[in-house]
């Protein structure tokens, strides 16, 4: 049995300590005599699993009272249908930013529910910057803001969070939730794919403060309508159990790491580490801005691209993998999300400095 | 370690042997350095796993080819909605047959999206018979006809498969698919939850006749369009990648039982014994006509309902856990789907014969 580092963009790595204490209670949970997947959603011991599982995360990142914290099902692509449907209200359009691949696709579904204005753009230069306060043109009327914080394709990160002046700001933070402290008090809605810095694909957390629910439209499945979920403390029907778990364990080893602040520490040091290899000789590149740069998803080119595939092919033989770019960028990504270990980092970083004196 | 026989309704057993193997491949697959929950769902060595998971489910149960199946989050619960939206076309009523619980769930979402004619009703006794063929007032104007073949709350399971004379027949199979051979091609549509036959809740089947696929509703959320999902081999989001690895453990290991009538033999050998034992004395009773009787839930209860506290204390100390029945229907209620090895059907058998001895 030998780890490798893995650079997926998502579903991603996950804590080595927490895939081994899962394995440990595999068969027999807590003497229960069960498997937690096989746990009735709605018995004693799933229950405390999931209260349990609530309250960390809203420990960790310190959410409001006023915040309901849901574990869906569907993927951050339901939520871009949803969104529109639960908080348009009586009003019809709402502001987008658009600065990269997952916004696009927000924008797309939401075009088929409402007006929507883009009040910032960034495809003119690639998604390779983030638009500043000042250019972004909000609208008073607009039903909600949504913008995507980190593009999990480009590689492009808010470094502030945009005031909106009492509009409600929603947030697709799957590739970046957890990765520091949030101040979730500035958000109408945060929601995220489970599958980079929670726990396993199939799960969706949504974090919704309580005046924004009870206004679906009349079309709107009951399975997307929040305030079901809500309700019925998410298990209107049977959630992902296991993936629900799994999370849970997730949110205990971020306690155990001193919390969301020490993660953050490490997670800056990670990325300084490879942004500084990349900017260190011009064998290596970034396309993204300085000030827009990723702490998650790091994506690099060669100044050579026909060295790509040695890139990558010698960089799997040294047990770094998934290290491609994603088909529309090219070059490579390196995702370090929170269970990459620094180590991770390092051994990319070493490999880097070697290859690049290979070719010399 | 002390594996329990759990007779949970769902999330439910699994068989032992595959959470063993998922057990022993937790933190590295086939040596790829990776959890499967760790993985691309792009990778080639997730692609391997989903690839194989859906031929072998196509294999056991003799799939025809022009039908598409599809692995997709949201439970059984999301496809209440998905089925009038994907499947009404140009006509505006569906029928729909009531024969408990699910059947009124699905027929509640229904009539928000269209006029749904109850063409049965057993509501009037309880939920305790299936209708028979000649009691369906079908309409031939109908875009579909919908039942739950098998009602994991009340028990009762269909005899037969309805002829519907060319309409579309659409089935809840949640909680008894995978139970027996089944003829595919007599249906239009099959889905099924994942957490009682398939492996961990969080992935939902569809098995869908592709001429079916690709008239939906204009308001359809791309999530809920089956084409979206037909079109992208259930990849157009990130699916639910663990649980779709553990259904296709679940699917080698009915292979490894001799298919679906090795599985049918034991299912019903299982369920006779159980009602035999319901059927001996006065002392225990079942609610359901024997006609529609489940082989999958068997609800039960005991003449004197003062005991059924006792039973159940005096069962869980014997290892026969979750016996309880269902809130809306009480007594006690076993599931003894595939995974409930007949030994947990002989032990329960045998506590039952005990129980009854010491009360006389």
């Amino acid at each position: 049995m030998a780890r490798k580092f893995n650079f997926s963009a998502g579903p991603a790595m996950l804590p080595t300590a927490v895939i081994e204490r899962a394995q440990a209670e595999m068969l027999d949970w807590n003497g229960s005599g069960m498997s937690t997947m096989e746990m009735s959603h709605r018995g004693k011991e799933y229950m405390s699993i999931a209260t349990k599982a609530e309250q960390d995360l809203r420990d960790v990142m310190a959410i409001p009272d006023n915040y309901k914290v849901l574990f869906l099902q569907g993927g951050a692509s339901s939520q871009f249908a949803a969104i529109p449907l639960n908080l348009l209200g009586d009003k019809t359009s709402a502001d987008y930013l658009n600065t990269g691949m997952w916004s696009k696709k927000a924008i797309a579904e939401a075009k088929r529910y409402c007006t929507v204005n883009i009040v910032a753009d960034t495809s003119d230069n690639g998604f390779t910057t983030v638009p500043t306060q000042a250019e972004l043109n909000l609208n008073p009327d607009a039903a909600y803001v949504h913008y995507t914080p980190n593009e999990t394709i480009g590689g492009v990160e808010f470094d502030y969070i945009p005031e909106t002046n009492g509009v409600p700001l929603i947030a697709d933070m799957s590739s970046t939730i957890l990765s520091r402290p949030i101040d979730v008090s500035k958000f109408g809605m945060i929601y995220a794919g489970a599958q980079k810095n929670i726990g396993p694909a199939g799960l969706t957390i949504v974090i919704i403060r309580d005046d924004l629910l009870g206004n679906a439209s009349a079309n709107t499945p009951t399975m997307f309508n929040y305030a079901t979920h809500a309700d019925n403390d998410s298990m209107y029907n049977t959630p992902a159990t296991y993936a629900w778990y799994m999370a849970g364990l997730v949110f205990e080893w971020i306690k155990e790491q001193g919390g969301l602040e020490a993660i953050a520490v490490v997670n800056k040091r990670k990325a300084d580490k490879l942004y500084a290899v990349i900017d260190s000789s011009d064998f290596y590149g970034s396309p993204v801005a300085k000030n827009g740069r990723s702490w998650m998803n790091v994506p690099f080119t060669l100044a050579d691209a026909d060295l790509d595939a040695a890139f990558l092919k010698s960089a799997a033989e040294n047990g770094l993998i998934t290290l491609k770019g994603h088909r529309s960028v090219g070059g490579m990504r390196a995702s370090i999300y929170n269970a990459m270990p620094e180590e991770g980092v390092d051994a990319l970083v070493a490999f880097m400095k070697e290859f690049e004196s290979s070719q010399a």
